[in-house]
């Protein structure tokens, strides 16, 4: 069973209404409204070693991971993350550990300025479960559902460093180039500036985090279009184009754990677009259309590129 | 390392401030204003197989448990709960067992209202961590820090049922009395009318998850004064005294898992809690009084009576 299939059958029940819930089970986040005029955004993920993140990674690495993964869903709704809950299961209490992973862990809160509210510890195998809780202007969140024909799809950052950084640790090259990847795997940087200024502009979000091609499927599907990309405009560092050569296309459409942020865009707001990213850090590049119908057909030098599915299968 | 001496260490950190964290870690819940007059109350509990429930018991009753206790940590801040999200880790994805889980997690939360946001699932070792998000009005919430000297102290249910239920599903015990504590033990009532009832009622309060003496303790701590107690006032349930014999007592003192709400209140609130508790299935009883100082003193039958330090060790 996939995960997906677990939560429609036995979790996601129509049913199931508040008029204060907006927006509940199946996007980035949840989308509620204690109060008119004020949204509160609600993500909750899990991260378990050997799963999310292989054994032995540093502890300040497994504790930005578990902010960040949040941190970015929250980032995908345009909202601002304001506190964090934390659930942490550890095989044992190791000072040096902890340390270490409360040092990864708060040093990413403090540059988004959010704070640890609560949260409870249990011993079981290495994992950590946080709940973050953000803030956004009633009807500024962008949903996975607005995508319509003719906006533009853009992505941030550079998608397939963090799988090749993955693979690059496991195998234990040398050199600044997988360096430089191993640290976009072990400390992703969550898009929340980026997410925060898309508000009101992006018609539809999500974050990548099981593979772009994956991942921007579902945002498809979501609004009901279809999409014509063009690998060739993918923003494949130089470091990926060095060291894995013709795989790095497929390292950007496969590969998970970017937590970069997919959107899409009309045409209208390119030129506004193009001004509030001057300043982002990771860039961002547009790869292709949005169009009606259903399901991507990606393209590389002309030619249709078949991208193998590769959804993940949790259980 | 205890649970409290991890999280002081690495985890509650005084440099964190927010104007909208109103009570961060150390209490059932935090306690966040988004908007002024309102405030919203969020708890987060894991439960994990072979520490918090054992092995084997139904999945409704894990499924019960995991929403149950944070249901608990939101009645003993005296909030009304609305919405919860769930990471939960499975071994596998086995339909019925994940059947069972829903139906126990959704029958409880149909009951208090609240619905279901969000959340994970993780394969690993059976366990939940649950957030529960709820509301209440600005400056109502109840805290652990407001118990003063004079104030009666009280507590909701039976305490002690649950331990000795768990005692006795270990041993297979028959009969009906056996039953009904075990009962109690899987499906612990979340004290959620009782504790909103307390809004502005009781000075301080918290639920009991590791024992009355124990967290009872907690109180005082927080509050800064002592206690003087009669364990005859003890509302031990007949079964308990059927079964448990001259143990009953220490069952109610020491054992953990009751998820009833302890509580001080002035001696001029009585008659308005003795209103409003009328129509309390599990009603509520008076067990001492509230002193200057530090620390309990339990007597019984006119003779100090030693409780065990059970405080429960996490790793």
């Amino acid at each position: 069973m996939d995960e997906r299939t677990l939560i429609t059958t036995y979790f996601a029940r129509p049913q199931d209404r508040r008029a204060d819930v907006i927006l509940g089970i199946g996007d980035d986040a949840a989308l509620l409204r204690p109060e008119p005029g004020f949204d509160l955004v609600v993500a909750t993920d899990s991260i378990a070693e050997g799963t999310h993140f292989p054994a032995g990674i540093a502890a300040a690495a497994v504790g930005h991971r578990c902010l960040a993964v949040n941190l970015s869903d929250v980032a995908a709704m345009s909202a601002e993350p304001r506190w964090f809950s934390l659930a942490l299961s550890l095989p044992n209490a190791d000072p040096a550990w902890v340390g270490g992973f409360a040092t990864g862990l708060f040093s990413l809160a403090d540059r988004h300025g959010v704070v640890l509210i609560g949260g409870d510890t249990v011993r079981g195998p290495l994992g950590a479960t946080v709940t973050v809780l953000g803030r956004v202007k009633a009807e500024r969140a962008v949903r996975r559902t607005g995508a319509r024909p003719g906006d533009g799809i853009w992505v941030t950052g550079n998608p397939g460093d963090a799988v090749a950084g993955r693979l690059l640790l496991a195998e234990g090259t040398e050199g600044s180039d997988a360096a430089a990847l191993r640290q976009r795997f072990l400390y992703p940087e969550p898009r929340v500036q980026e997410g925060r200024a898309l508000a009101g502009i992006a018609s539809a979000m999500l974050d990548v985090s099981d593979g772009l091609a994956d991942d921007l499927g579902k945002l498809l599907a979501a609004s009901g279009v279809g999409a014509e990309l063009d690998a060739e405009q993918l923003p494949l560092s130089p470091e990926l184009r060095r060291l894995r050569g013709s795989e790095a296309v497929e390292c950007a459409l496969t590969g998970g754990d970017d937590y970069e942020l997919c959107f899409t865009l009309s045409p209208a707001d390119e030129a506004h677009l193009r001004e509030v990213s001057a300043q982002w850090p990771a860039g961002v590049a547009r790869i292709g259309t949005v169009v009606p119908g259903s399901g991507a057909r990606w393209r590389l030098r002309g030619q249709p590129l078949a991208v193998p599915d590769t959804t993940y299968r949790h259980f």
